[in-house]
């Protein structure tokens, strides 16, 4: 036996687009992974690469010191975890298991009462930075559960992420990334009104922006989307669907606080109506400039 | 007669917080200063540098090669130019009129019709940077008119701003500054609901910001407003009245264009309740903060 420490083996739940480059760089840093995806074949550079294939959820967890979650709704979340194969079926006492995906803070508090009841602990850890920051392994990591167990899992962060911040008791981390959400729902609005004007009034939007994207009116939605819009370039960074299932999950939590979120809700309802046209949800969140044209 | 240019003599009307520092840069860096301002209080520390008192604007045009306008509100403009001791009424042939107030894309086509028909020239030429950006002279500054009129004010504007575009034909500029105030509008709802948010989850506002300011919900209003508003510091840096009127501006403008701007109606909506409490108009813009408790 040597004096190093032998690495936590971490099952991988959820191998879509972000997923995917995350659970690689855990495999590239030397842990072992044990894997569940829907679709298996999405999984198939990892098994190549040494990961080990489950046919359930709660089989990559029974095997797991950290099981780590990625999936796409709050439904999906309910179910790797809650579900008959499920992770609180089957994981480890003394295990941590660890919410990446974005859902409800109220989910987040549930998972976190049942891993107690089993021994284990639970993390909630959505990320912020989409399919480039997991690639790049820069993503913001906001974090909500036990301290310990945030330091715990800090070394393991540190492999997909840049900005890694404890928010608080269990749901807290959910809870920022609605924060996120919210402040960007409202802006878009703010940056589509804003192009679309300067359009309007026969201004060149390109100029607009070199006058504009620097002051009191820059945001990160300005300076990334706009020229986007401008260009008619509508592919999917963030996907119309996955903003709106967000902005869903934010308006019943602010409601739940007694917080009337009038810009959100205003901001919901035009991306609810721009899904509805024919391939509008699988858009790029940029694509609310259409709406206004 | 020596080959060195004499600087023109500019009139300089309206010495408020804005109109005081930009006036001054420009009588250190040697120009011949004539102004009026409602009260002339305001304008001593410039009349003791050597600027000379005039009566009315238009004694002060008279006087003056470019006549530089930094007024309140559109009704403030129009007596500038159009009333009986106004600007137009005594402007030289061959001046240059340009109104640097925040004010109606159509009056800047009114007023520069009118400089025309008078041998004149007229430049909309809002800025953006607030007191803060007059005094250190780096005011973002927006032109509308015709380039050569653009060109012969270049050194005089880089007297008192850094980033100045030409947005295009008469009324450009002040277009070019209601797409900022559009973009601000709705991105000020999503700053105050998201900190607001956060509070109310229980989270630490200062560091729901350290994760997601650097991001996709990154703004300058975020990183400005957000913690002033956390501190609950509601002095104006920009006043609440000064942005309803903007506000009003560019709903009335984008009407005219056939533009829906529902986030940008509801920003007003929601800055006219806050400016309906005591003493909210003369608050800063990051009160709105405050309707959300």
């Amino acid at each position: 036996m040597t004096a190093q420490h032998k690495k936590p083996e971490i099952g991988f739940i959820g191998i879509g687009v972000m997923g995917r480059s995350m659970a690689s760089h855990l495999l590239e840093d030397g842990y072992g992974l044990s894997v569940f995806n829907r679709t298996k074949a999405k999984a198939e550079d990892l098994l190549a690469g040494g990961a080990v294939w489950c046919e359930a959820p709660g089989e990559a967890a029974s095997r797991a010191d950290i099981v780590i979650t990625m999936v796409g709704y709050p439904r999906d979340v309910e179910e790797v975890y809650f579900g008959a194969e499920g992770i609180l079926a089957s994981c480890r006492s003394g295990s941590l298991l660890v919410d990446m995906t974005t859902s409800s803070p109220e989910l987040a508090e549930r998972i976190n009462d049942k891993a107690k009841s089993k021994g284990c602990t639970a993390l909630d850890a959505p990320v912020s930075g989409g399919d480039i920051g997991a690639r790049e392994a820069k993503l913001s990591i906001m974090v909500g559960g036990e301290a310990e167990a945030f330091e715990r899992m800090l070394p393991v962060f540190q492999v997909m992420g840049k900005n890694i911040v404890y928010q608080g008791k269990a749901g807290s981390g959910q809870h920022c990334k609605m924060a996120n959400q919210i402040a960007i729902a409202s802006t878009m609005m703010g940056v589509c009104e804003s192009i679309r004007y300067a359009e309007e009034a026969g201004l060149d939007p390109q100029t607009v922006l070199r006058s504009i994207e620097s002051g009191a009116a820059g945001s990160w939605s300005l300076s990334n989307l706009a020229p986007r819009m401008i260009n008619g370039d509508f592919e999917p960074g963030f996907f119309v669907k996955h903003f709106i299932k967000d902005m869903n999950i934010a308006l019943e939590s602010a409601e739940k606080l007694g917080l009337e979120a009038r810009g959100l809700a205003l901001a919901r309802s035009l991306y609810e109506e721009l899904a509805g046209e024919e391939g509008g949800e699988d858009r790029g969140t940029q694509a609310l400039y259409t709406l206004y044209r």
